[in-house]
């Protein structure tokens, strides 16, 4: 007969692990900026130790911080519906809500991207800006059936992300409540920028 | 005979010597960042000491940066003729070019804006803001004839602005030529958001 093993806790995946603490972090750096946050208070959320966290993100804060960033900007791209199979006036209007939502409530991660924008770290900064030019590439796709499309195209597309994200700030800022006249809004000024940008 | 008093330079004014020196700090703070001006370097430009600087700016170099960062607001802000007894048929172009040119070169006033829009410190951010909304109440009062328009039609101008200077930014960085079709994609933009957000 063999002896029966000691029972023990499962241990958590590497990979699992690293997504906790990313989200943790997402929500901490959203919360209270990059200077307001303790890796001791991410570790305790997620029931880990101090060093746990230098064993999956040995550049410490910097690199939770910037992996937190990578998350919430993959997360605000993938949120794009750009399924050839779905009509453009159905994902649309979802698409443009959905991004809206994000905005006006705020979410965690589109305040995570926001902030990112106007970082001074560098990679930091230029991960926000390259999901937006994703979520160019995404609307170009939907409109125009190239997510590659003239450059004066694409630079007119990530000026319309500019233009959603301004106006929905100040639409919010300003305690405005109709977010149906604003997606009426942002819905005319895209079909107004891909006519001019593209020559249509 | 009264006897001849010694002849000595004219001492410059002190509002002269104070706009000098924000003059100068405004070019240096745009070339070369926060971080990377001295103040003796702006004292031996204007050929004053760096204790006279102290002298107009007692608060140092943040102080001296934000006097060059409203000096460069102002101007940008100036720049816009909402003349009523100009046609909006000749403003509207002109206004519009005179802005893409100080993106597409750019100049240093709009690179000390474009910075402060982007900074850490709270009043510095602010005034970079003030200056875009009082853009974008310029050009209410153009196309609506008032400066203080509803909430949601200044949210939409205010988003506006940050997208004439994203597209013209990814217009400059993408290397496109074509300043006559970027003019005629701001004014079409402008035209559909004056629209749709005035519900005209």
């Amino acid at each position: 007969m063999t002896q029966a093993r000691p029972q023990r806790a499962p241990r958590t995946a590497p990979q699992v692990r690293r997504e906790q603490l990313t989200r943790a972090a997402l929500t901490a750096f959203a919360e209270h900026g990059y200077a307001g946050v303790e890796l001791q208070a991410i570790a305790d959320e997620v029931g880990v130790t101090r060093n746990l966290i230098h064993h999956y993100f040995p550049g410490g804060k910097s690199e939770l911080h910037l992996a937190a960033v990578r998350l919430a900007c993959a997360e605000l791209v993938d949120m794009l519906d750009v399924d050839p199979g779905v009509a453009l006036a159905r994902k649309m209007p979802a698409n443009v809500d959905a991004y809206l939502r994000e905005i006006l409530q705020p979410s965690a991660r589109y305040m995570l991207y926001a902030r990112a924008l106007r970082s001074a770290e560098e990679d930091v900064r230029a991960t926000a800006i390259e999901a937006r030019s994703l979520i160019a590439a995404g609307t170009a796709r939907n409109h125009l059936g190239t997510a590659r499309p003239p450059a004066a195209v694409r630079a007119a597309l990530v000026g319309f992300i500019a233009f959603t994200e301004t106006t929905a700030e100040q639409w919010r800022d300003l305690g405005v409540r109709d977010q149906a006249r604003l997606r009426a809004l942002i819905m005319d000024v895209l079909v107004a920028t891909v006519a001019s940008a593209s020559g249509a």
